[in-house]
């Protein structure tokens, strides 16, 4: 399966993904291309439900794996019903986080053990991966400046505190330093038209071949 | 961790796993024993969530593998939230199905990947596996009968048809073969006292090692 067009974006809480997918969005459909943007943990009837019950803040007693577990039953049923047929229809997927966020938050973060999130991701993906990953890095002291002034109210995953956020970084940056070929990171504190810029770009020269 | 106090029954739906739960139940707390009973999927505030989106007959379009990660998140929690902590305050833990329901439903069943469902088995249950399971045995042809016998309406499983229910008979009759041990298989046609007689008779066997 060609999965050149498939694009996710990962990060940190707030570092600025959707308004990013958003742009692309604009970019893409303004030029005749036909894009599904997808937003995870959700995108089917099923997936929203499973959303419904990862999100529940009163769901404080919730286990890491069983985390790990509604998070892939959630996108296996995402990557079956829309992932593949889309891409088969030539959409573009523009994905606000996907299976590398399973490794770095339930795998670095909660601290699951990496072969077992692994195994799982493959399972949960039918080992499809994006053709390219934007990686919008900041630090994680940088979050509760951000969450502030969001005033967004935080929910479960968002609660966990600095400590975790510092593991999710760490694991991000392995991960960026692992999948070269399909990372392209950028800073997140740039401005969000240079982000923009530099994303449209990078799509370009890996789309065509062309820099 | 003594597991010897873990029992789960495992069979075909209508093989009279339920009935045989209740008078085990009353025989073990008439003894003074202390007691907890669960069923799969459920047991703990989310795990019946999940159990909810697992048996809603709507989600027609459920894929296999989301079925069997919903199984395993919902498994996870029960294992951490319950059977973990009353094992070692020695409750008898009675199961209402369990790992091997995974394996003979979503692995022979849906015909998922053998390796993989195990893999997921083991995260899922910590290893914790019960020290008896009765398999109540009966010829998957033998369902339709029980079905409109007990006139409850089935659910999205149960609708899954006879070739289905084979394939499952399939899978609990190896389960049995490869751990003998463990599995004590029980023809589901004998009388419910009957079936409930061998029961105990076995339980007291394996407690106290006394035929």
């Amino acid at each position: 399966m060609n999965t050149q067009r498939f694009i996710s974006f990962e990060g940190l809480d707030y570092s600025g993904k959707s308004t990013q997918i958003r742009l692309l969005e604009k970019y893409l459909t303004d030029r005749g291309y036909q894009v599904f943007t997808i937003r995870e943990p959700g995108g089917t009837t099923i997936s929203e439900k499973i959303r419904d019950i990862l999100l529940d803040k009163t769901h404080i007693n919730m286990t890491d794996r069983c985390e790990l577990f509604l998070y892939s039953a959630a996108r296996v049923q995402l990557v079956k019903e829309k992932i593949i047929p889309l891409l088969q229809k030539d959409y573009f997927i523009l994905a606000d986080r996907y299976v590398d966020s399973t490794t770095a938050y339930q795998g670095f973060g909660r601290g699951l053990d990496l072969n077992m999130v692994e195994q799982i991701n493959q399972a949960a993906t039918f080992g499809i991966l994006p053709g390219t990953t934007f990686y919008l890095r900041f630090a994680p002291e940088q979050i509760a400046r951000r969450m502030q002034k969001s005033g967004r109210e935080s929910d479960r995953l968002e609660s966990a505190g600095n400590a975790f956020y510092r593991k999710v970084f760490q694991g991000y940056e392995i991960l960026a330093e692992k999948n070269k070929d399909r990372f392209c990171v950028i800073d997140a504190n740039l401005s969000i038209e240079q982000i923009h810029h530099i994303v449209v770009k990078n799509l370009i020269q890996r789309t065509t071949g062309k820099p």
